[in-house]
């Protein structure tokens, strides 16, 4: 199976892209919400983290990981690659890819937790691309708890928003990276302030996209995936936070197995 | 010494009351700041935190445990005595007992995280005190954010601030207790919003009181104590956001070790 892992429920956006573009293989999520964020915590500690995220997730049969959390793979992949050498996609390089392709004037806003920004990895993937190109990052700690809150239409999610994002508006980014998979929760708002002529890329679509792509150049591999269109929930921590959040995105209800890592 | 934990950066504002109350003590602090925050995880992830950290505060040679944070001492304090049988302090009795004897009216309102709001702890030990009292709960889940990210006086944090204290204010609450060790950097706004007649009980000054009236009254205790004045810091996660906030807070530098629990 597929197994996708994040902080907490940001990931959700990532299980969603790719029960829509992958619907018949099945998935096994983990979210680990007794430790989150990781956006605030330093790299030693997340790529510790993930890496035990993915153990987990290899023990419960996945053979395709997906890191659906920004902070991890801007710090974690070197780590994972060491422990597992089967597939295992991050979030940054297709959107970055997607970023470049969809940018006419390569004026490039990406906006994600401390960890993201600091590790600088969205400006150096994009500057490998293209090097003329101009990258204006913001980081926006405070989106994950709004989002977690799910004050996704409130007032003061508006103006935190507008906020964090005027210093892109000024450089006159024409396409903005939602580098953390919180984000989309909020893409209305996020669009509707940066401007509606900015292209939005989400870092959920894009990882999605690969792996569909993956599947379809490795048929040995993708032969092999178990194909029920099932969805398995782990999580480090119980939280009524988590279900509601589930429900609101993935339009179903879902059961949460409690595991301690 | 007097061993402090808290799950990052709020039982800073017990150690600043502490240091004013019993300047003489040497004080070692944990900041459980990789598994920040504590106020959205369950009961059960919070205690076993909890004891992870006395357990860690005693190894450094702590005598006197002060639970720093309002949602392990909502949910741990049984785990913790099973655990150690010497003093263990927690920061709600103390503010019920201060809120009890300021209320004329015995409108009491508390505010803090969901874990301690959902605990329902403040209720029920208000009203073991008074039984005719009216207690009024609101969980405030972003002010603990906000209070990290070092917003401390924007206009968002204005608004929220408003918003969550409004049902309180309809309520004609004349005594408010500050549930979480993250809100005493809130208080002018809190004031301020909920009204200048208000009286803001302030659970780090009331559990340093309490700390206090023990050392007088158990000398042969206190006199076993080192007391050069001494501060150690102790964190799970490096962070600059601790060091920024502590040396706002303490009005001076510290030097942070980081431990792994």
């Amino acid at each position: 199976m597929i197994g996708i892992f994040d902080s907490g429920i940001g990931g959700l956006t990532v299980v969603k892209a790719i029960m829509e573009q992958l619907p018949e293989y099945d998935i096994a999520y983990f979210g680990d919400t007794a430790r989150t964020p990781y956006g605030s915590k330093s790299a030693d500690t997340v790529a510790g983290y993930a890496a035990e995220n993915t153990e987990f997730l290899l023990s419960k049969g996945a053979r395709v990981i997906v890191v659906a959390c920004n902070s991890a793979s801007s710090v974690a992949m070197e780590r994972l690659h060491k422990a597992y050498d089967g597939p295992i996609f991050e979030v940054i390089t297709p959107a970055v890819e997607m970023a470049v392709a969809a940018s006419a004037k390569h004026r490039i806003g990406v906006i994600g937790t401390r960890a993201t920004v600091n590790s600088g990895i969205y400006t150096r993937e994009i500057l490998k691309c293209t090097p003329a190109a101009k990258v204006y990052s913001e980081a926006c700690p405070l989106l994950v708890p709004l989002v977690e809150e799910g004050w996704l239409k409130k007032p003061e999610t508006r103006m935190i928003v507008k906020k964090y994002l005027l210093p892109l508006k000024v450089r006159q980014v024409d396409t903005l990276i939602l580098g953390c998979t919180h984000y989309p929760l909020l893409k209305t708002i996020i669009q509707a302030k940066i401007g509606k002529r900015v292209k939005i890329i989400d870092s959920s679509v894009a990882v999605a996209g690969k792996v569909r792509q993956f599947m379809d150049q490795q048929p040995e591999i993708a032969e092999a995936m178990a194909k029920n269109g099932r969805a398995r929930f782990f999580v480090s921590d119980v939280t009524a936070q988590f279900e509601k959040i589930a429900r609101f995105l993935l339009k179903k209800d879902i059961n949460l197995t409690h595991v301690a890592l």
